[in-house]
């Protein structure tokens, strides 16, 4: 059984595995010991605002196999609707298939509901069309470019 | 000369004037005299939330002739990132091609640069694709699908 709640800071560095561990993610993130502390600094801005929610996934002996962040944001447009974002998904490479990550999702779909959101939203990038398709199917549709630039 | 500013709240019937008068804006949003109540609380969540920054652009005589939503989000991926998001930018009908939408974007992209964001997204509806057209002059990309769910 597979647990889904709010990271703590000891799960810190099985996160940044967890993030690297990834197509993309394995030339973007600095995996070392102790954690890279750009990290550490992430991890205290995103726990002091309270519109951040870090989660993991956990499995019976605690060990991280997913995480997710999701970022409640009011908006006035739409009549002031508040929305949900998920960004930085990944699951353990042991768990794909498992039905693991449509649950995470669904969790993290609730806690946005719970906080009053009427939106969830992602991006999803072009070159992960199974991510894409993972995401039509639990309700998502992809109505949006998602348009991103360097700075 | 157009300023780009912080939103006042005595700005919000403007704002939402300027929501409402869009194709998609017209369906969604709600003008009355006085504003409805949710986008008082709207704007009071935003102004409360100091990773939002809810803009103006205005005109010499101090109207309301745009406006836009920067979030800045901290993250962990990419060794602890922060982003910038821009959401809900609207141009009034009377600026549209002065170049007065570039220079608004280009001063939230500076907005987000001075926050630490190393990157800047935003979505943008494949109905809109003018608007599509407008970023990718502006150095956006459309590496991402843009997925959203109603709840």
């Amino acid at each position: 059984m597979v647990l889904f709640r709010k990271a703590r800071s000891e799960e810190l560095p099985a996160i940044v595995r967890l993030l690297a561990d990834d197509a993309l993610g394995q030339a973007r993130e600095v995996v070392s010991d102790p954690v890279d502390p750009r990290y550490v600094q992430a991890f205290a801005a995103i726990d002091a605002d309270p519109n951040q929610l870090l989660a993991v996934a956990v499995d019976p002996k605690d060990e991280v196999v997913g995480c997710l962040q999701l970022t409640f944001i009011p908006g006035l447009s739409r009549t002031g609707m508040w929305r949900g974002q998920i960004e930085s998904v990944r699951i353990a490479a042991s768990q794909r298939g498992s039905g693991m990550g449509s649950a995470f999702i669904e969790w993290a779909v609730e806690r946005a509901a719970e906080r009053g959101c009427k939106l969830v939203q992602l991006t999803s990038d072009k070159s992960r069309p199974d991510a894409i398709r993972f995401y039509g199917k639990l309700g998502f549709t992809a109505s949006h470019e998602g348009l991103k630039r360097s700075l």
